[in-house]
């Protein structure tokens, strides 16, 4: 099956903003379709946190009551999923790159990867969604091999290989899009 | 040990939206400190989750990139706190009030209440912490006795009587303050 992703224009320089805020919306909107999935089937209670903001200024006129006037996006400090999935506690950061040939680890900043390790620490199943949005290959890495690959390399992005060798596929189907408690599964074996 | 609440002074009328905004902080302040604590101490890994909002609109030139110029706060799907303690996911609400004789039910709002039945059925640990400000009680109740006490009466609040029998009292602690976890290990045996 195929995504639906030569629908796509190239967007004009006025639209480059947009473009660049919804960067990995694709990903994050299937998985957000999957976890109704999961939840409307009774298999996980899995979902997305809110984006994190500073409010700056609250309307004060008593019309506008309740209205943020101005506010900025803050960093997450933790992954953006979690829940649970058969008595475990899910954790866990979904990311598409355009690049074909390795994952940026920016995509990743410090305070995540430490909740990382904190979840991995703890015993909960952490990993990473990572889209090769390009080559349409979308991988699960479990924490303990994303954290292996930050601690023993210095380079700023993960292979593509690496994810060859140390990650699992996920494949895309119809129902649900990106079935990665499939995988889950399997690595655990059933649970 | 008593809370510093003394400190709090009468608000006058110009005050009142901003009072009426910060409900529940004392405890939500004390919470996350606490969360904080068990973080530093490697206990659990638990974070209040953001407050969902509706972004209407983004500033739109260059300099002002990325700020946010309206937005709403919107209702929150799920409970605002959950996370990992030995190995078991951790979900709860928590919330003050006012009312020295019972806790108003519309405080907790139907999707809410369909979360905390939803998690109390995969069998992670669920409860509320609810705060009773002016006597300065704090209870936890599991979410079974919760969904117990919601399915079987058309009251609109839970009465005290009902948090002293089925709830547990969360002691007043220096640090952490308000140390819902060691109730945890009472209830589930130190697990």
């Amino acid at each position: 099956m195929k995504y639906p992703m030569g629908s796509k224009k190239i967007m004009n320089s006025t639209t480059k903003v947009v473009t660049y805020g919804n960067r990995g919306m694709d990903l994050e909107k299937e998985i957000n379709e999957t976890n109704q999935y999961y939840l409307e089937k009774d298999i996980a209670v899995i979902y997305k946190k809110p984006t994190p903001i500073k409010v700056v200024k609250m309307a004060n006129s008593k019309s506008n009551q309740g209205i943020i006037k101005e506010a900025f996006f803050e960093m997450p400090s933790t992954t953006d999923y979690n829940g649970i999935y058969k008595l475990k506690y899910i954790d866990f950061e979904a990311k598409e790159t355009l690049n074909e040939t390795s994952f940026p680890l920016n995509n990743i900043h410090h305070h995540q990867i430490e909740h990382i390790r904190r979840i991995d620490h703890h015993g909960g199943i952490c990993f990473l969604i990572v889209r090769f949005k390009k080559i349409n290959l979308t991988y699960l890495l479990l924490a303990r091999d994303f954290l292996d690959f930050v601690d023993e390399n210095t380079r700023k992005s993960i292979p593509l290989e690496y994810f060859k060798i140390k990650g699992y596929l996920i494949k895309d189907k119809f129902l649900p899009r990106v079935d990665y408690l499939s995988v889950i599964d399997q690595i655990y074996g059933g649970m």
